[in-house]
């Protein structure tokens, strides 16, 4: 349902319409923006607060600068609602982040207007400088490039190594840190103190204070108000400027501006255009802004999902019966009773504690599980210092954030052989989050490492239990457990511990003829699958085979000897997958099944519900069942009868 | 052949000896230790400057602290010999980097006295950072705990993300900046601004010069002298605490100490051992201090490999003929080749600038190459942002680097789809440095990839080639070249470039019943093992594959077509690898060979020449002729003929 625009917006299709506002009028118009997009995500559901935070800032940038011509990269990118609502994709924004519409962030295939494609943080320093070195080469004198970056994405690695460039490189580029407190959760670390205290201005009372010590211990009483007065003013001038992170890294800074006072964010910022060289712009926004309830709640309103916008109602389904929770609270739930069972078990998560589940542990036993930040990297190698003093630490982090420490998982963790346990929640297709954010890759790179086990559990047991024997004393090898965003399949979920053996899948279904075999969550699209195909006449085997590394190769031998169809099943990609693994058994022992494999195929996936997309991607139940009946009628084929699928059992 | 070491060092073999020598005596000991390590070098070759440069300093720490109770974390590791020898290890150090030898950087399985296994830099503060925090969590009050860092690890993203937690965790733990103002390369960046500011304090001038023109401009003549020097005392108390980076991010910050006077640093950690919480001390050294040669050219003294010590005359093998370059040096010239002919081209390095020879395009062309320090992720992020622009972006990262910029490679050029060009250099096993450093995943870790062209040239021209083909107008891709250490089989390779068509291979043998396909440089074994096998009779076919992906369909048709026998060779991992990639053309396309896949194990890979390695894995040239003879016996024997291998063609 497309959305209805306020008399001024709806005036506003492109920047080049809001150019022609008056300056008088620009609230109005950062009004009727914000409230557009609470109607839009109140309806539609998507990322809320992060966007509230930045109307303001986005009609200013549209404003000032000449865009598309000017870049604006937008760090992150879920907070470019309004952005996208201002460069010509209003009336598609009803189908933000539904199957085949917008993507949730920017994305250089959907706009001009998108500078660079987005949706992990903290890369939109580097991205800027790169566009921005290009132009000075070109000899574009005039074109300006613009990095969003919020505090939370500034705690990672990345923004330091490109500030250190910036700083050395004389490149024309505006950095707008905008400064909100809050990731996803409230930030951590003590650049967030350092942060707070360059706009409450600590520093430089400090310095006051320190200077009026020092001049009160002077001879003399000549020191009157006017004269410490002029002390005072000079002295400010001299640290806020030395003492400075940004400007000890070589970048002019500006601020602390207040972010939501639309005029003077339009007067400063056509300020900064007319100075050459880096620069950071130090706003200060308030995460919701707008909604009240988004301000007060903040990681609540971050991804609320669909509300009444009046009564500020989150909708929630409401079930007769108890259903089966999400992996990431059994997660947050097993970590703590093992917890309290071994007292060498950790938790560390990368700024995901209420994504992850780890929240729970973290205001249970504070000394034991972490925040650190955006900083997928730290948690890795801060996990592997852990381990060599016996720790049993679960780094929980999501699958395709993970990719953003691999070398730490290659260097400090499995040539080290340390039992570090990755959980990597989001395994598989996560769905509305598009491409960056789907768990496609993991199998593959953790597959490549010596050293290391690979996990999938197919339900919510098997994913208690996998951590119970990971964090075992028996365990001495680095432990990946991955599973999926969402719910599992059980409602009565919460079992005495049981080790799993490391490396043994497990018979599901005697079969015949066929044997699929399944890795993780898909097990139960074939679980699903064999009982229609069953109703049909045909019995596949099934097997759950739990690990990808050390593979069974007790079930594999029995498949290689005894089926001469094979089909493999997971949620990620086949190139390089769990079906490859198998196929590289199978090619080491010389069978010669064929081998179907099904999984995320070798291209993009876009957006959409994740049963939208297992569709497209052909690998749920349906996919199982038509597969398994392909094969059974070239089966028959082959063997020259005319047994039809329903005569095979 | 064994080491002679000086009288006081002789009597040295553990920490617990050092700690016996009087004070005064220390000077001794560090000389006899610098000694020795060049003694050593000099002979056997391996890192050089930096161990030097810490000879006091590790002198110092083994005497203070109660190691291996209290751990010492040396950062990237090829500093630690001086370490190493004083740990039980100098009766073996004429091993260092051999095969089956000491490893050429701290390794856990070899020492209790390696707190932690390194090889890639900036690791040291994370891993301290976690073993400070389990300490506590045990309640050990009196273990310590010291990160040794140099200025270049220090630009990388991952320290940045440890000293914010660092800082705020209030850990007992102490990091020693050792600045030097080196990598293997001198730095760059801001941030070496940064420490050469705040050590030779012109911060601290400055607030003092502008102190004194604000008290100058005060009424009354009542400054004289000492008033002023009072008032700058307190001051510099005040700005040199609020303006330091560190201080910044919650550490204490103790320094600058010169790094070579013993006996001050000795009292200086004796007086940090006794100061709680997180603390830094920065201390300067000389990279290559003591040895007069390695001081003045610090870049050709990091690894010298073998010279007279008396002379400083590096060892290096006169030929007669003309000899194949360095693959690195291939690059390194093609490279400005193609700068000349296409302005877009341009070249990013992570602070290899030496080791990958794009400092020749650097001194010719300074605008369009950089070197952006330790600092992989934002190679790719602002190669990225470059190609944005249209710019031909060739980013030149170590194969085993790049494992550190993952997430950049998908996320911020792969799902972008921008034709950055990723030259891996060091693709397979690398020799001396051991599994740290080995190319060994690549080909896995990028062939999971979507939009990912992934090439290997088995000779100078092929890469020539593939350069001059990635930075065409017509490649939409992203473009990774992957090569190895070392040298080519060509000296006679400056040849007109040709364009070589994405996604084809080449037969270079026709023959029977065996295919052979390689990959890249292992090609060349292939090609002589062929000439051995033709010898006798033997004739496999032999295709040259060039590409991994996408995969030369027509090859892999007609070899899945004609050929009951085949045989992969990659130089690197065989799971998920090249042979891996063959194996799912096979299945998809129901052609059932025999496949044998050659390459690197499944395992750790220790250190040694490249071909006792290439030996011991089995992917030789011998392993090729062994392989073909195995088959060719399997065949003879399944026909049940008789016919020996020499019988077949």
């Amino acid at each position: 349902m497309e959305l209805q625009a306020g008399p001024l917006l709806s005036t506003i299709k492109f920047p080049a319409d809001l150019k022609k506002v008056n300056k008088e009028d620009l609230l109005q118009v950062c009004t009727e923006l914000r409230q557009f997009i609470i109607d839009s995500v109140s309806v539609n559901g998507g990322h809320f607060g992060a966007s509230l935070g930045v109307v303001e800032l986005t009609v200013a940038l549209h404003y000032v600068f000449d865009t598309p011509y000017d870049a604006l990269v937008w760090d992150v990118g879920h907070q470019a609602y309004g952005h996208k609502i201002l460069t010509g994709r209003r009336e598609q924004f009803h189908t933000n982040r539904k199957y085949n519409g917008l993507s949730g962030f920017p994305k250089m295939s959907e706009s001009e207007y998108d500078a660079f494609g987005v949706g992990h943080s903290s890369t939109s320093i580097s991205a800027a400088l790169g566009m921005a070195i290009a132009s000075s080469l070109k000899g574009e004198k005039n074109r300006h490039h613009v990095a969003i970056i919020g505090d939370g994405a500034m705690t990672a690695g990345l923004p330091f190594e490109a500030l250190q460039h910036v700083g050395s490189s004389g490149a024309d580029i505006l950095i707008i840190l905008n400064d909100n407190n809050m990731s996803i959760d409230p930030n951590v670390g003590s650049l967030k103190e350092y942060l707070t205290d360059i706009t409450t201005s600590k520093t430089y009372n400090k310095v006051r204070n320190d200077v009026w010590k020092i001049l009160g211990k002077l001879p003399g009483g000549t020191f009157n108000q006017q004269v410490a007065s002029k002390v005072e003013a000079g002295i400010k001038g001299v640290v806020s400027k030395t003492s400075n992170l940004f400007e000890a890294l070589g970048l002019r800074y500006f601020g602390h501006v207040d972010g939501h006072n639309i005029l003077k964010l339009v007067e400063t910022l056509k300020d900064l255009k007319q100075i050459k060289g880096p620069k950071i712009l130090h706003i200060n926004t308030i995460k919701g802004k707008g909604y009240d309830l988004a301000e007060k709640d903040q990681t609540l309103w971050h991804a609320p999902g669909v509300f009444d916008k009046i009564t500020g109602k989150i909708n929630k389904i409401v079930y007769d019966a108890p259903q089966p929770p999400k992996y990431q609270d059994v997660f947050g739930k097993t970590i703590i009773e093992l917890a309290k069972l071994n007292d060498k078990v950790m938790g560390v998560t990368p700024a995901m504690p209420s994504g992850c589940s780890l929240k729970y542990m973290m205001a249970e036993m504070p000394q034991r599980a972490f925040d650190v930040g955006i900083c997928e990297q730290h948690a890795v190698t801060l996990s592997a210092g852990l381990a060599t003093q016996g720790m049993k630490v679960f780094c929980n982090i999501y699958s395709s954030f993970m990719q953003r420490a691999y070398d730490q998982v290659i260097h400090d963790v499995a040539i080290q052989k340390l039992p570090v346990i990755f959980c990597l929640d989001r395994a598989g297709l996560v769905g509305d989050d598009g491409p960056t954010h789907h768990g496609v890759y993991d199998i593959a790179y953790m597959r490549c490492i010596p050293n290391m086990i690979i996990a999938a559990p197919i339900n919510e047991v098997e994913l208690r239990n996998m951590m119970f024997t990971a964090q075992s004393e028996s365990n001495k090898l680095p432990y990946v457990i991955r599973y999926p965003r969402g719910e599992g399949v059980m409602s009565d979920w919460i079992k005495p511990f049981e080790t799993i053996e490391t490396g043994k899948g497990e018979l599901i279904k005697e079969g015949r003829d066929i044997a699929i075999l399944s890795i993780g969550h898909p097990g139960n699209f074939v679980i699903e699958a064999c009982q229609v195909l069953a109703a049909k006449g045909i019995h596949p085997a099934h097997y759950n085979m739990r690990f990808v590394k050390p593979i069974d190769e007790q079930i594999l031998h029995e498949v290689g000897q005894h089926y001469s169809h094979v089909i493999t099943i997971e949620d990620g990609t086949i190139v390089g997958g769990f079906g490859s693994a198998c196929l590289e058994f199978f090619a080491a022992h010389n069978y010669k099944p064929s081998v179907v494999m099904l999984g995320i195929p070798d291209r993009l996936v876009e957006h959409g519900k994740p049963a939208e997309l297992h569709r497209e991607c052909h690998y749920d139940t349906q996919a199982v069942i038509e597969t398994v009946e392909k094969i059974y009628a070239v089966v028959a084929e082959g063997t020259g009868s005319q047994r039809a699928p329903s005569n095979v059992a």
